[in-house]
């Protein structure tokens, strides 16, 4: 029986089918059996129509699983071991790797649909990080978040430049924005005030380390966040978003001086300028670069220092992968998890 | 005989007339009778009719002087000293100011024409640096620099986040640009490559500390950085001109990752985002705030450990000041000082 993977096929066409086992193509390649994988914010972008889907496509970059082959030059990890890997993959030796920016890898590719019961993984050497063993089941969902938000999160309040007792806000309470909260207390901010409307995901960013919650957005979300902050704004803001609202928010919300990282895939016509030379702000980000990331996150994951799987508050199985999206989409879910 | 003092009238009308002595208006003001002052690139806007002169202005934001009288408020400098001051004034106090962002103070304030024999400085204590003595006449130039090119390229440097061991690229060879140059070493950048035609700042800019000089603009210039940085990018660039073909470039020799610091006061239609996230690349900058780097940078002039102060390759009397906007506008001087 061959495998089974999901298809978008247009605006809110999601199907489970049929289709050909992956198989070793490069030397370089791994196949892994998927143990968990998810729905990202940015797949709604075609899911709601906002961008094209010009023919049926595999879809889904997310992904923790269980080796079950490897090409002949795969050398760090071998069949039978538990891996998470970026939403992009990298050779991890390039020099745009050694500097640091992974995602921006000279040999990078994405994949052919994670959402699927097997994945062809490239680049495996450079993109997938083993874990010490098989992990308890309830780390799994921890794990998973690596392979994007998690990374995503962390990316942004590197970009912002969080440092320890430093104010930060973040923009977006999705769960790359929930990360950024997770990612910010751990970065050792004292102060982190969340944007956010939605009380179950007030709750997750409380519990990430939001120190404030702001409902308001736009001008009186601004104001707000002067007001909390002696009317001078944020040292770093996180932006999570991606629109042209979410970005002017964002700047205006960091202090003169501060910086702005922003990873919400930007659906922007322009930068606002008007904020930002003048008032010395600046802005930093970009895909995340997973595995520069992963080490680190994956041991804090390990030990239970950080709990980013708390993003997950919906579980289905696989094949109702159409339902997940429609969760997210209609909000009903932060971020849905699959089984096979 | 009252003191004499600059004014700009209207494009390429430069005066030197009588102007009434200023004095103490505010108990923190301090008055500076000058020793030398000097023409900035962005006075060259107004000078070239592309930023309005709605009425004769007095003209000038630069100075080194000696304190002659202060008002009652003022503690850290007194009459006979020797200051420098940045080109706006700060409280040094102020939550801004404390984060370093005192370009950005929130009681900042500008001055009334320092291209003048008298100026009046407000948050004197907040703005003035003493010299630990009266500096030898050689000193005077690199102290001058201090009060704004010196302290903007320094600033460039740091936004683009230059590190040991980096890259870095420095579009725009005005004094601004070449005090960048020097910046980036003195924090210690492997590889400096400086965009420069002209050959006399190919000089200073070899002296500075440039390792590579590249002649070229646009697309040829940004293909010459590839080349140079085995076709990666510069880790940071400095953008010191503040047009949208500069703007580009230096977000164009950026590697992915990588920084850029602009302080070209910017005449741009737009940032051209698609240079910046999928490529991840920053932009940070704005204003310096001078009095943040200032006693870090006298300690270096003073130790002759930078000589900024080579970016004035014309000397005049400051009565002849229209004869040194001249000189600037047609590029036969990199940067004038004038000496009353």
């Amino acid at each position: 029986m061959p495998m089974r993977g999901t298809i978008i096929h247009g605006p809110g066409d999601i199907r489970f089918e049929e289709r050909p086992d992956p198989t070793i193509i490069e030397p370089t390649d791994a196949i892994v059996r998927t143990v968990a994988t998810c729905v990202c914010g940015s797949d709604l972008w075609r899911y709601r129509g906002i961008n094209e889907v010009p023919q049926p496509t595999p879809i889904g970059h997310e992904y923790v699983g269980v080796v079950e082959e490897v090409g002949s030059a795969v050398t760090s990890v071998r069949p039978g071991q538990f891996v998470v890997g970026g939403f992009l993959t990298s050779d991890n030796t390039c020099p745009l790797c050694r500097a640091g920016a992974h995602a921006n890898c000279r040999n990078r590719t994405g994949y052919d649909g994670c959402q699927a019961e097997l994945i062809r993984v490239q680049n495996a050497d450079g993109t997938l990080l083993a874990t010490p063993e098989r992990p308890a089941d309830d780390l799994v969902p921890g794990i998973l978040a690596l392979s994007d938000v998690m990374c995503t999160g962390w990316h942004a309040a590197v970009c912002a430049d969080v440092r320890p007792g430093g104010t930060v806000v973040v923009v977006g309470d999705g769960a790359v924005g929930l990360c950024g909260v997770l990612a910010a207390r751990e970065l050792g901010a004292e102060r982190i005030i969340a944007m956010s409307r939605h009380a179950d995901r007030q709750a997750v960013a409380r519990r990430f380390g939001a120190t404030d919650v702001v409902a308001e957005r736009g001008d009186a979300g601004v104001e707000a966040v002067k007001e909390l902050t002696g009317g001078v704004g944020a040292d770093s803001v996180l932006e999570c978003v991606g629109t042209d609202e979410s970005v002017a928010q964002a700047l205006r919300s960091a202090r003169p001086g501060g910086m702005v990282g922003w990873v919400g895939v930007p659906h922007i016509t322009d930068i606002p300028q008007e904020h930002m030379f003048w008032k010395n702000v600046g802005l930093r980000g970009g895909p995340a670069p997973a595995r520069a990331y992963l080490p680190d996150l994956l041991e804090r994951v390990w030990e239970h220092r950080i709990e980013p799987g708390e993003v997950f508050d919906l579980t289905l199985p696989l094949e109702k992968v159409a339902e997940a999206y429609a969760a997210m989409d209609e909000r009903r879910a932060i971020k849905a998890l699959l089984r096979p």
